[in-house]
């Protein structure tokens, strides 16, 4: 199996987007096949002691930048690290693709060289995250600012898939994205979707997930357009850090706060683990032909490395696959 | 000053409201008018020795339920605490109206009732909210799952009006939610609603207000569809909810752990004060020709006591008045 890294995509490339690909390929036994800038990935591999033999190099000398034209990536940017990557998986010259670079680059590119699989109108940003009963999809979380309903139901479909197949989750409880639990509750596009939803046959749709109670974990799919579903990944994540940040400065105010942080060491460390989004690897975009993973824009070594692990189980648990069959099904559109 | 309060309001009704009334009376020395059942209201002041002489009662043996038609409170249950409250306070009976009872009702009796200020579109709920960097206002938390870009310039400056009166923070500045800071993020109905806010010269509009800072304290005023607001409102409450809870589960693990919460003792009530949303009172709702105040659904006794001192603040501060005057400059519309 051979998943390109796309090794100048996020804060800390090149050096921890080759650290992590060096360790994927030892832990998990995968071909990497890195894009970018040929000279500075073997001097960064070099000067920083990464071992990097046995990677092929698709050199690329352009970057993506966070402030360039998310459509630069299909025409004056086809030659930088990302666009290169999702040219080389449009190919065939690897199995899956992983990102740590822009979103909203990744999706447009994504979309016009991957390509989507037939029937299916728009791909999504899937986020697995944790509550507090264990993982749940969130999708979309942000490809799609503005949907039609019929793209929420895709979404439930691809995301069910991914859950089942990858999470080993069965018959995945899916919910919609809504401000209250009863089906007359919301706008009437988010009305309109509940009665799709409901009408499809191949998911296991249980309702309306109140937002409130989403971080307690109520579905293991929540499905939403990707302006609501990016609100709801934003506040999850700007609450936490906030909270987090001042739990931090209460402990280490002074040594008897510190004191007070070591009797809790243990559960500290524990909840820290149940919260910790980087085990989950990355965003995969559901959607596209092949497998394109969206690695956090911060991600270090050991996420990378996860999402590459995850590139890896999309491909050996056929997600791609198994969405294309769903879409030729009686209830495929 | 004569502060109508629904005594039938809420999960603790009707004790703690009338513990709360009783409170506010002492305390503000504002006047009290009870509205519900009049046997049951005196029954339970006597048997809990709640001190209610010297209120007024308004007997509406009604109560509206959770689970009523909102639209109940205009016709079939106008004849409940809240109907008969809101019809009082439309009279003229009082200064300004209490409630902890469904916010949907409220919203409906409070816009037929008490009725829209001339040239208000719709009125909204503003939930003044606790940040790291102290209380900021979002409006419309979800009187308008629907709404258009120019309900939102008015929600902006009904909320800027109150910030600057209520609490004192002059020129207050104003944020739209929004999934990015760029000007070219969002839904069309957000990027209509930037470029009018930004037209808008009686307020200070300082831009996108990107969701994931909220709760780190961007803006005075973050204006939103109440659709948006509520997920906003409620994954605020539900993050917290679950972070609080996970933290509190650890320091009660075992005895070193609760040795632990010994020493940061005055860190967490420290924080616990910053981020105590019911200092605030509840939400006012903005917009119609009287102050209306939603507390809490499970409002306590200071809780309501503190919606009593925000409705005499609201009533003190002309907040009604400069709403309805700011309706007649030249941008008002």
């Amino acid at each position: 199996m051979k998943i390109i890294v796309d090794a100048f995509g996020g804060d800390n490339a090149p050096l921890e987007i080759l650290r992590g690909a060096s360790l994927a390929k030892k832990e998990y036994g995968v071909e990497i096949v890195l894009t970018g800038d040929k000279e500075k990935i073997e001097k960064c591999a070099a000067e920083n002691a990464v071992d990097i033999a046995g990677c092929e190099i698709i050199d690329a000398p352009l970057v993506m930048e966070a402030e360039d034209d998310p459509r630069a990536v299909l025409k004056g940017k086809l030659d930088s690290s990302m666009g290169a990557g999702l040219t080389a998986l449009s190919e065939g010259r690897g199995d899956a693709f992983v990102s740590a670079g822009s979103t909203a680059a990744l999706v447009v590119g994504g979309t016009f060289l991957v390509k989507r699989i037939k029937g299916i109108k728009r791909c999504a940003i899937a986020s697995v995250m944790p509550s507090d009963k264990g993982p749940f999809m969130l999708i979309d979380c942000g490809a799609n600012a503005e949907c039609e309903p019929r793209y929420l139901v895709q979404f439930a479909k691809m995301g069910s898939v991914y859950m089942e197949k990858v999470l080993g989750i069965s018959s995945p409880r899916v919910g919609l994205a809504n401000i209250g639990a009863e089906e007359t509750k919301g706008t009437p596009f988010v009305r309109e979707s509940y009665a799709l939803l409901k009408e499809t046959a191949s998911i296991n749709f249980i309702g309306n997930a109140e937002v409130r109670d989403i971080p307690f974990g109520v579905c293991d799919v929540i499905v939403a357009d990707g302006f609501t579903g990016n609100v709801i990944l934003k506040m999850y994540e700007g609450v936490a850090g906030m909270l987090v940040g001042n739990i931090k400065a209460m402990f280490k105010k002074n040594l008897v706060s510190k004191l007070g942080a070591l009797c809790v060491m243990g559960g500290l460390n524990e909840f820290k683990d149940k919260m910790d989004y980087k085990q989950y690897g990355g965003a995969p975009l559901l959607g596209l032909t092949a497998p394109v993973i969206k690695a956090h824009g911060s991600s270090d070594a050991r996420a990378l490395m996860n999402a590459i692990r995850q590139a890896k189980e999309c491909c050996e648990k056929r997600v791609v696959e198994t969405i294309t069959q769903g879409m030729q099904t009686a209830d495929g559109e």
